[in-house]
């Protein structure tokens, strides 16, 4: 289970204390507000804030002095608009609070988008509970032959077991051994700054983590992405799921030109116009090389041979 | 007047449509939500939405579960300690929109603060209203005899009266020359990215400026304080009192910590051990330079003679 | 001319002072150090200082010990995989720092771009040249019909001639009321931080502007596009001759995969698909707006008839 | 040893290929360039680069044409003013980037300085070193028992050898197992992306940092500081000695008004001029909590009884 039943009593009592407010509110973000979303084993993505809604981002690009709505069909229009032209400030505008619960090595990926604001659970000043990330069978994946930095097929039967083992024998032994240099009985007990060093990258950290809905986007186009490494990507789809109940217009628009769009280089385009014109081009003849041809299949959707 | 009461009714539509959320509210904030306060002849500050309070503060701080409170009294020693520290990640925590209307010239020094998100007034797409910032007979200050980028005495009798007269005629003719380049009738009507360029510095313009708590600190310890310009700094005192109802304990450790405390340098300490230790100390022993001495007696509450 | 013959022999002095380096160097942006690139009437651009070249950025993805290059030709395989694939960091271990004059309306749209460093010429502390924009005839754009931010026609005749009139005539007094205002023979003299309010934004200021590649490139992207404002673009166009001389591959990846490309929506994508399957797609039953059809087409380059 | 010897070859190759340029150059950072620091066991600190150098701050501080530099004399006044007077934006005019090997421990607390540019060594893609950090028997403290997040006396005897121990063997056993994980003898070998998650906190990762001089300091400021945990310290302090050779007069000011300087609150001043006017203060009744004044006494380097 994510959290315990203490932690779980203190976001019942969250959830039952509704007030008064006369900021714009999202009903779709309010029901979200403090519960836990299971991710991996351990882990969870809970909405603590949020600020504004879609017809915040309208509000701001016309610098209103009221809501800044027409009508919803105009703010979808103009979110559109603002999407499609990289009008990335009137996103900026609204902002995201997320609890979230995570390996360490995903957290050391997820850190590198600088432009948020993070608060970590700290190791120099508190224990680290005794909780790691066992992958679940199916995803001990080999490495992949054709790309350094992905994943192949799945291991099977002694190897998967053999990786299991280890995984969990060596977390274990980590935390008794970090638990042991710790103890204040009939010894000093070692400095809790230096004792993690012992803990291995599978172990959960958590942070408070804000940010605002630009570059948000920008870390779920890049998370969400099929290239991701699958332990932060599943981060980032419950948070794509979030995001669509909090400002449906502007997850709509993100959705279709953003995460379901592709970026044609001068030579694709080249390429594109002498298909378009009825014109059978290969790689071969191309201009393209090999990798840049197979990104462009995949992106009109050919099959290839 | 700084709205229309057009706008004025913009803002009482929004200030009599309370919700429910769940959300962390503050009841000071709530007071200010949308409200124009003036600033200068035609500008204002409004508050158009906010995150957290000073509980938020802490509950980040500790990456709590659930409000993150023990106690008020807690809660104060908690953010006076992050603020003497420069633990500065639990205050960024917060968030303040603001929709503020402002004279370029002072648009232009603020926007130097880079971790804000802005959206301002566009008047490539837009025409500007005419509203020039001419500045009350009190605020005609001549140059710094003694700083080059201060304020000396006020102009008196016919001088003061003459850049009153330039202000106020250079800045009509301005305008007039701006809405005929820009007429229809009988002719193009040149573009507006062109037309604004025949424009100065005291029009006003407006922008939402979106701002974390920890940012908007470092704003203001450098725009209110007494070396900043007049027309920046009423800005900042008027945001002063607004974050001081929006969370109190983290305005109160800032000005005891910022507003009101004094940096001193090595060379400085050196002098104060010596002058604690009673010995009697002047600029010509103290190492100090004379813009150093100055400042350090400044500090010290020392009169200079 | 954009420089006075005083900071030409400045200019002159550096350039005839080379030194010896252990750093990279790169012998296309040695041949800009200092000289002023002439834009607008009496703007420009110069090369300050730089770091890196195009070994630099695989140094640096390597996180190599030497040189990182293994021969050019890999060297320019890497780059191209690395903007195609979005891996921004190693293009931000590349900077350059650049003097630039530029209208102060300029100026304004120059600075949102927020993640890089500035020292712009302070008019509170010193008083500004009399130098002016004013637009080549050919530049005197009347406003877009079709486009709110745009430009159309050229204006003509006596349109054009009153506009250039008007703006020559109300820069001229503007500035002789500013020097006015400051004088002080005979009077107290207006403190420069007020006095600059009368100046119209066509008038020049001048910064020191330092940014890394990545970032410059996406400011490039933004301005040296086809719908910029002209008065910045032509800054924009000046600076990618630089970089081009700077880091010859990296600006050639960057114009294949970005100012060249173009970016398809997933409905956009869709289309596509339907075209190249032999389909005979109009606006009407794309499910593209109007807009979105009209930049499809001239991402595939139809005529739109 | 920090660097083998074939890297050694690597960084000689290029401190024997000294090349032309007109930038500024200081001489001070040319004797540092690429060579391998020892910090730690097996860490280091690299200058792979650098921009600027004094003369650089004053010539931004001016917007000069030239070199910016009046003389050595002047120079050094106008950073001091700078300095004191937190005029931050002549300093972010230098940049330096560093090649940096660290325990993992450290890069996660040093990445937590947003503002500047990294590159890391990637275990999604490479293969990790056998190389760990164990801390020398007199860096083994206990948990302090009045700070939270600090450290006490060294621990002695066999406590201290059970901890060495075991930070050895499960060094060693958590490798061992990666690298089984890894193998493609006979099995299909774990994805490294996956595998890495089996390797403790103390194994060494590198990067490329890039950062300008302004937030340099402040990184210097508060990772050079008596309370920064000592492996982070170490690493600050090598790049402190780099950087008094770089900017030696931007250096001595940031140790006159930063390192060597001291805040003191509203609160702690009223108390100093209580104390310069003669009256003998108590913690009792100086109005400041235990904290504050153990803080207060420290910083006017007044012994605690």
């Amino acid at each position: 289970m994510a959290v315990t039943q203490s932690q779980q009593d203190e976001i019942d009592a969250l959830r039952n204390a509704p007030r008064s407010t006369l900021r714009a509110v999202s009903e779709g973000m309010e029901a979200h507000l403090y519960k836990a979303h299971s991710v991996l084993d351990h882990g969870f993505v809970r909405v603590i804030d949020y600020m504004g809604d879609d017809a915040a981002i309208c509000q701001a690009a016309r610098v209103s002095y009221g809501k800044g709505t027409k009508s919803v069909q105009n703010d979808e229009g103009l979110i559109r608009y603002l999407m499609r032209h990289w009008h990335s400030t009137p996103f900026e505008m609204c902002e995201v609070k997320l609890h979230v619960k995570l390996p360490v090595f995903v957290a050391r990926q997820w850190i590198r988008h600088r432009t948020a604001n993070v608060n970590e659970y700290s190791a120099r000043y508190s224990i680290l509970d005794r909780e790691f990330y066992i992958p679940q069978p199916d995803a001990l994946a080999a490495q992949s032959t054709s790309n350094n930095q992905g994943r192949g097929e799945t291991l099977e039967g002694d190897e998967a077991e053999r990786v299991l083992e280890i995984l969990k024998s060596d977390s274990g032994r980590a935390y008794d051994h970090y638990e042991e240099m710790l103890g204040q009985e009939g010894q000093k007990g070692l400095a809790r700054e230096l004792a993690r060093m012992n803990l291995p990258a599978n172990i959960y950290t958590q942070w408070y983590w804000k940010v605002d809905l630009h570059n948000l986007f920008h870390f779920l186009r890049l998370r969400a992405d099929a290239h991701a490494q699958m332990e932060i990507r599943v981060y980032a789809e419950v948070i794509c799921d979030i995001v669509r109940d909090w400002v449906p217009a502007a997850y709509s628009a993100f959705e279709d030109y953003r995460l379901g769009g592709a970026q044609f280089s001068a030579s694709g385009l080249a390429v594109l116009k002498r298909m378009l014109a009825g014109e059978d081009v290969s790689q071969d003849n191309s201009g393209l090389s090999k990798g840049e041809w197979r990104e462009f299949q995949a992106a009109i959707g050919s099959a290839d041979p």
